[in-house]
């Protein structure tokens, strides 16, 4: 197969397809795609007209999945346009997690409305039961389908059993094993219950031994175990051990991407989540916090250069290089605070923090001393003028070293204040260093220059 | 199972047990833990000798696995403490992709030698098919394990066959069905296959229609096309169609991982790939090439407020927001090209790219005209002359639009290149906006004041 690409002339084709009702050659048309792919399409079109004649023409069965991967304005746009039973409908085809999510977007009363008319009124439960979760946690999000048997049971019931279940499971990825309490006590695999004598019991055979998380664990931590341990699917287990759903990997693979996607962002600046199709409007909310701060650190760098203008005269030089201390001091904080962030992010720092923090010292020390000799021969070679130089060499060292220590340490200060260390870096860092460096730097010019 | 957890107590125990040659305490000790939680130990510790020694104590069956994911450097050494014959052992363990792997970076004579001591020769065989295939290609990350049928066979010969082929395939992700010219055409679910008469064909029962990617497509490829369908694996062809390998979720998890790390460290100024727990050295060659960069730019903009010398005397308030300029439009074109490099990335951008640069024009317009009002009147209260807070007011709208048009045309020409558009963001952006807006804001600042 292929793979799909999305083509203006098909934008346009399936356009002019929906003006002239030509219902037929849509659904033969879209008949093709994958539900992503369709997905892919109406977000492209990106009005909620079209988006509702689409929704409402395809089945169910493949519509509820593409309303999973609409953008979220468009999605609220076109539920708007249904019916709560016609809302359920679509709820009904899919998975307890995506349900959930869906529908926790509705407005209240219609939220109720839907879940009074899902006919599968165990369904229906299911999804109220996991509306309790909070988003940012392993129970927001799990989903209630998986495969799981009592460890009283013999062989010939849970296969019985696990037929049953397995109707409802898209992929059997573990069969947990549950104790009368409903306490998650092991799993089995599907190899050993084929190859085991059918009046055995489940407890003679299974594996005592299963990774799981809590309901209450972030996100990122359920990440980072099924990365490590390389597992497709984790049981979620409740405050007291019992056995409440799973997670699968291919919502951890979006954790993963989200989770690296708003880091970024905020490295670069970015306070909210939005992407490159969102409105000019959302980004100015997203960028514009950050600006300001850079603007109020450039305001407060240049009252400080006010502050010393009586070098001016005598001394006009050093001014010319107010905008690479304060680069170097923004460019080396940014590039420490990265490096611990992501160490933080994927739980492989090693060693203390204070051997972490004199690493950084030592590295912005090296790196200090290497520049500052670079610039001496550069500034000399321009002004000749060797206690000028001396200056703003000596003050490089120093703001290297000031900016590598500030970079280090605010990000693992707020991660031990239980705050995102992420929002340390970028223009945060960049802005405080920013004065900092131009504050030492005057200092100690005026030191070595004597004046 | 409560998570595994290193602690200072736990490293100062294995060492002890080490020195004292306690093995069968450490045997039983590690017998609790996961390959994974081993490597983890393993690379903390962060000797060679331990390593060897640990690795040479535990069953190779473990071992294999720990070895997968153990720092490059580790493992480099604690191979070469060990026969052909003794990694022969651990690779026979091992799938194929991460067997080849390990391999792959044995001195040639050792790898040699290493895959004649492999006993399975068709194993010792695939692990060599693999080792043609680029790294950073679908065949550098495919493994030959999978479950493939004939269209041909009956559902018995079918069965019959695919329990000899799941032996060597730990988890069964999806069976492939080729035609007698080894070519893929389709897949089959476990499900079909158990509720067919075992006499049918299965030409009959299988599915036409199987996603799949190209030996030579990228890893970032294929980690978008298994995202985008939720795929947990994914068949490789070759050039002419043939069914040559697999592609499971776990590895594309890492590839994910690795590149949003990637793209993270070169916006944050980071040339190459280092973590928290390379050395300094390696840091310093990481960092200093953007420092060095910096470094450039800011010299760069001394030498042209050196050129622009002669208003210093009337209108040194000018010099006193070059940082401010300076930072401002290094900060909005690192916004601008993230976004862009991150849309590319996920390959969510909609539009052509000049309605993307139209667009990002008109946010920097409008992002710079409610700054330039704020920094007028700061400004005017500071010194009160209309004139100056008028010429930075207007070059900083200026300044800011061009370094919007300048962060997202850059990265969207370097990809058309075929360049990757993260080298883009970071201290190479921000260091020509630095040069840049300096160079405009003072050409504006001369035409207002009329100097």
């Amino acid at each position: 197969m292929t793979p799909f690409k999305l083509s203006e002339e098909l934008i346009d084709e399936i356009k002019q397809l929906i003006e002239t009702g030509s219902d037929k050659k849509l659904k033969k048309l879209f008949d093709e795609y994958h539900f992503a792919d369709i997905a892919e399409i109406i977000n492209e079109i990106d009005t909620i007209e079209a988006g509702t004649y689409i929704i409402k023409l395809l089945d169910s069965e493949l519509t509820s999945e593409v309303l999973t991967e609409l953008e979220e304005d468009l999605r609220e746009g076109i539920l708007s346009n249904l019916t709560a039973k016609e809302i359920a409908i679509e709820i009904a085809e899919l998975d307890t997690d995506d349900a959930a999510d869906i529908v926790a977007e509705l407005p209240k009363n219609m939220l109720k409305k839907v879940i009074l008319n899902i006919d599968d009124r165990e369904h229906a439960q299911d999804i109220v039961d996991l509306l309790r979760y909070d988003e940012n946690s392993a129970g927001g999000l799990m989903a209630k389908e998986l495969v799981k048997v009592s460890a009283d049971w013999t062989v010939t019931k849970c296969i019985k059993e696990m037929r049953a279940q397995a109707e409802n499971v898209t992929r059997v990825h573990s069969i947990y094993v549950v104790n009368e309490k409903e306490e998650l006590i092991g799993r089995l695999s599907l190899k050993d219950l084929l190859t085991t004598p059918a009046r055995a019991n489940i407890k003679e055979v299974y594996i005592p031994k299963v990774d799981y998380v809590n309901v209450h664990d972030k996100p990122e931590e359920v990440a980072n175990i099924m990365s490590k341990y390389d597992l497709e699917a984790i049981p979620v287990v409740d405050e007291i051990g019992r056995l409440v759903g799973r997670i699968t990997i291919d919502d951890i693979v979006d954790v993963i991407k989200e989770e690296a996607e708003k880091d970024y962002q905020l490295a670069a600046g970015i306070a909210q989540d939005v992407d490159t199709n969102d409105s000019i409007l959302e980004h100015t909310k997203a960028r514009i916090p950050w600006l300001f701060l850079g603007l109020v650190g450039g305001f407060g760098a240049a009252l400080i250069m006010g502050g010393f203008e009586s070098l001016l005269s005598d001394h006009a030089v050093l001014f010319f290089f107010t905008p690479l201390i304060a680069a170097m001091a923004g460019n080396v904080g940014v590039q420490s605070s990265a490096i611990i962030v992501q160490g933080l992010a994927y739980e492989n720092i090693k060693g203390s923090n204070l051997s972490r923090l004199i690493k950084e010292l030592l590295l912005a020390l090296l790196n200090g001393t290497i520049l500052s000799i670079i610039l001496m021969v550069l500034t000399w070679m321009w002004k000749g003028d060797l206690l000028i130089s001396l200056s703003i060499s000596i003050s490089l060292i120093t703001v290297t070293v000031t900016a590598g220590i500030i970079g280090t340490f605010i990000p693992l200060l707020l991660h031990k204040r239980g705050i995102d260390p992420a929002i340390a870096t970028g223009p945060f860092i960049t802005t405080s260093n920013d004065i900092f460096g131009i504050l030492i730097y005057f200092f100690i010019a005026k030191t070595i220059l004597g004046i």
